[in-house]
């Protein structure tokens, strides 16, 4: 779609920015307010950079910009982690930085190569925890099999920082003849996730309230690039426990490679930010089966107790797959013999009514429509 | 060079690792601290990632990583910026955060393409803050010729930022025959600077003191692809106020190409922590001559009032050129007639004695051995 290049961004915010004269925490939820202030604040303005020509039409978001230099399409891609604690039951934020990047490639239906690491240290971190945290993303690079290449390290007062912040960026290679995208969801799809839902989320907030679930609730963050070549190639599919994408270059397109429309992690506002994201951008409309969408019992409990709603609980290894209907069988199989899918399952369908609303079907017939909430639950999750 | 891979990066951190317990802030100084950090933490931690076979020899830390994807060679790098002041005389930390990461790829020979951009936002920034430092960053990635193109956002907790810290990773391509690496520094080569030094220190010392000499200092944060682009290829050289590298893929290498040794630009620690660093890595001597050394009046003043050294002192748009005496008067010419060099001048020789050492000559024929500071003389510069 065409766009305009504003000239005052403070100016030309849109709602609910306009509300605000500062940033508030839920401008980083993943919600609402942080796809608006994305949109009016960074969107507008980065597609105007460049060598100043006209920039090409604007694609939907996605997890990684694709990018072709020498004729090679390369996934692109940077996160920051500001996770409180930065220690957690099932993880630490070395952990995620890695396999967050690593997801967010692997979604575009890149093999992820190679990571940046950025680091903010605030003065008097101890050291020790830094080692921790650096030897954690060592591991989490060689089990994702990416190489960290480059690095920066700050120091702020202080008070100024929280411990440690780390920036990822990656870059992956897409393949020839894969596309994975939004814009190629089509009504009459099947919707696929990975796993049960809201234990990273869970997992953090129940550290962090002190309330007792440690030992039940962990994360689930877990490098997905191995899955996902699973699904998009022959012999991709991971032996034993390993996840890393196979070495090999030109491996043959899995049989329903072509059918596999589009792929998300599910991160900051769960599996619901997730999909009123693709719904809006592909101008469809999703239902679920609220009876098929896995959640483990201490998540259950755990949500119930806090008043918080599962669907937009984060996660940090498990991806929504957006499918052609005969590909939907093979897709699940796949996900069933994979080590980084725990108990996949297929949870709604793509449809033409209603474009750009994700609606749920309760046990009882009712439905509800998730939106994206304008705040967000918890905050500094990842 | 061959590295083991420790099994406990706190235990087995050298000095000056072991008499801090703690990050300190000149941890992130540009000086033997950062370098010792870098050494023992990130480094060898991140050298032994990967698909866990024997990493290459290890090669010269430089401004970016050189990376092979699909027979391309890719310069890849990182940088996080902790500036304060966010504003300061000549720019801001949108600039920096653009031109840093533009710089960074072009001291490895590359043509800048694509950056991304991850921000961590303090809660309680003024949206028009964020909007200004926005559109500061659109404007140099325009005049530089490269596009963001994926970003991310976090917000933390009040007092737990500080305004907003950016981090931008780069990716550019190094063109076929271009090699700049410390590894080429030999005996012989001639040193040359882009422009006079310390002007961006300097610049933020005076605001966030109060010094009052705002009128007189300004930072010299500015592209310098176009002047790299100027000195490898033919036709390269800008013309009016240019300073984006030029569009064309297959450009003729210049005249003297092959003779370009090294470049590194000028950040945390100055023109004395980049000739330290080159000089321990490539195993050469370095003498300069004082005299030769271009640093402004006013520049020189401010030093002098704060007991600082201008060699010492970061730049953000300034380049040191190691180059082979054949070639040492044509770059001068390229860089006299380059809008992105400001006064460059030869300043000294790469020597073979005293392998590791840089030597400045004195006006009276007395030498001083510059050394890497341990501290640093300005925190948060960058």
């Amino acid at each position: 779609m065409p766009h305009d290049q504003p000239r005052d961004f403070a100016m030309s915010c849109p709602l609910p920015l306009d509300d605000h004269a500062t940033v508030q925490l839920a401008h980083g939820g993943g919600g609402r307010m942080m796809r608006s202030l994305v949109d009016a604040v960074f969107l507008k303005a980065f597609e105007a950079s460049g060598d100043g020509t006209a920039a090409p039409a604007r694609q939907p978001p996605h997890d990684s910009a694709v990018v072709q230099i020498e004729g090679a399409r390369l996934a692109f891609t940077t996160d920051t982690f500001v996770v409180h604690p930065l220690f957690f039951p099932g993880g630490d934020i070395g952990r995620l930085a890695v396999y967050g990047t690593v997801n967010d490639l692997a979604m575009a239906g890149a093999r992820p190569l190679f990571l940046s690491a950025g680091f903010v240290l605030e003065e008097g971190l101890p050291l020790e925890t830094l080692g921790r945290v650096v030897a954690s993303m060592r591991d989490a690079a060689r089990l994702s099999g990416v190489r960290i290449v480059t690095g920066d390290t700050k120091v702020v007062d202080r008070g100024k920082g929280d411990g440690v912040f780390i920036n990822t960026a990656g870059i992956g290679l897409v393949p020839p003849g894969v596309e994975i995208s939004p814009c190629r969801v089509v009504p009459g799809d099947v919707i696929l996730v990975s796993g049960d839902l809201g234990r990273h989320g869970m997992a953090v907030m129940s550290v962090r309230e002190g309330l007792g679930f440690e030992g039940a609730l962990e994360s689930d963050c877990e490098p997905l690039a191995g899955l996902v070549e699973a699904l998009l190639f022959e012999g991709g599919k991971a032996e034993g426990g390993a996840t890393a994408p196979s070495a090999k270059p030109q491996a043959a397109p899995s049989s329903f490679a072509g059918d596999i429309h589009c792929l998300r992690d599910l991160t900051r506002g769960g599996l619901a930010a997730a999909l009123c994201e693709i719904a809006e951008d592909a101008r469809v409309g999703i239902e679920l089966d609220e009876a098929a969408i896995p959640v483990s019992e201490p998540v259950a409990g755990a949500c119930e107790l806090l008043g918080l709603d599962p669907l937009y609980v984060a996660n940090e290894g498990r991806l929504v797959a957006m499918v052609a209907p005969a590909a939907a069988a093979w897709v699940l199989e796949v996900l069933r013999g994979h080590p980084a899918a725990h108990g996949p399952a297929e949870i709604g369908r793509v449809v033409a009514g209603h474009p750009g609303t994700v609606e749920v079907r309760g046990l009882l017939g009712g439905g509800r429509i998730l939106d994206l909430l304008s705040g967000e639950q918890m905050p500094r999750i990842c």
